[in-house]
């Protein structure tokens, strides 16, 4: 029974995430059944980063098995066939070995989160970026997340309902950049907490504003407790742009 | 009487282009509704590009006057706080003098048209790109482009309903680049003639494809003739970039 890996792009704006829930349309769902009109065969799909409501991915990964093989480039177009009008695609299909898991095999996630740091609203970028209106200090964000950079535990950045086994993570990668009016900052880990990266960049928006000192973020990130960090961004500038296997 | 400058952009996608119609809403209206919710006059606009429907603005720029003066960031946050929820905001504002006029003073206008170029349908750049899955040959576009670069009868690329004097137009800049799986287009011009962007575009795809060469475009250009010309390429990829004074 071939193993199928997809790339998969979309624009989480107006989905409650990759997730089935009762609530509303994932992406897991409009995924599946492409896949079943395409195949005729119904197939669970498992991906690589649970994207929640609102956030973006320009390379979700996911694996689905399916009785019948087919060439990627079929798999590829027949379901960005069936995917239309919604805003999904299908970047790219391999066969992947049996033993290949979109979620548990990954070695790295990497993501952005974008903030358009200006007075006037986004237009064009509505929905997918965090409108910041006063201007932010990105030299003082970009050295509060290199604090964070490292193994530590996370709790206080970290969802009340998040279900990782230990608040222990390694971050790889916490880069605070100005790119004209916007902010981007990019993270990397081997995995994430629930509401981690949102958590991490609405504290160092506390930052940026003069609010919190990088102190202020070492003190909160040592307490180990959620009521202590920064409220939770918006998921409207989260894109989950690649995972490494 | 002050005379207002304001910088606007905008997501033309849900509008039927900045001027007044009767078969939807327009930007200008939702401009001048705005203007007369902050300042209780009314006023009628100007502005130096009418972008048709769907086609989007990073900087229009328009002019209008009132009795009362204000101070310009006064003008920019009202305006913008009564143009919300629309995807419409100004960037900035400033008192101009009393000959200043955002069409007949501009000396150049340049504007930015997007392709993707790949096989899977876009998703958050729909509505502000236009797909074309098919690989474009982009040196060859790039070389066509240069022919048409410089002062020419353009009314083979001119709509039909163009209300232009004169079909004769010095374009000054065409330019055409891939950056990843976008091409971008680069014009510039004093003015342009009614869908002469899109029109070259459409054209220039059909050199990108290989189904015409470089001395088709020339051929097409000094037949003088719109039946002569590429089709129009949609408006979702184009966007006015910017006014020079």
């Amino acid at each position: 029974m071939p193993r199928y890996k997809l790339i998969i792009e979309y624009d989480g704006r107006d989905f409650v995430g990759w997730q089935r829930q009762d609530n509303g349309t994932a992406i897991q769902e409009l995924v599946e059944d492409a896949i079943a009109r395409f195949s005729g065969e119904s197939a669970t799909t498992i991906a690589a980063g649970r994207t929640d409501a609102g956030v973006h991915a320009l390379g979700q990964v996911i694996h689905f098995d399916l009785a019948r093989q087919w060439t990627p480039g079929t798999v590829r177009d027949a379901l960005n066939f069936h995917l239309k009008p919604a805003p999904v695609a299908v970047l790219g299909a391999e066969i992947a070995s049996a033993d290949f898991n979109a979620r548990f095999s990954a070695r790295a996630r990497a993501y952005l989160y974008r903030i358009t740091n200006r007075r006037p609203p986004p237009t064009l970028e509505r929905g997918h970026t965090w409108w910041v209106a006063v201007p932010l200090d990105v030299e003082a964000m970009a050295e509060a997340a290199r604090l964070l950079v490292g193994e530590h535990d996370f709790t206080t950045f970290r969802a009340i309902r998040c279900q990782a086994k230990s608040p222990v993570k390694t971050l790889d990668v916490l880069d605070v950049r100005r790119a004209g009016e916007e902010i981007r900052i990019a993270a990397r880990a081997r995995s994430f907490l629930h509401h981690q990266i949102r958590n991490l960049v609405g504290t160092l928006r506390l930052v940026g504003e003069g609010k919190w000192s990088t102190d202020d973020v070492v003190a909160a990130l040592e307490a180990r407790d959620r009521a202590r960090g920064g409220p939770t961004a918006p998921p409207d500038g989260l894109y989950l742009v690649e995972v490494v296997y």
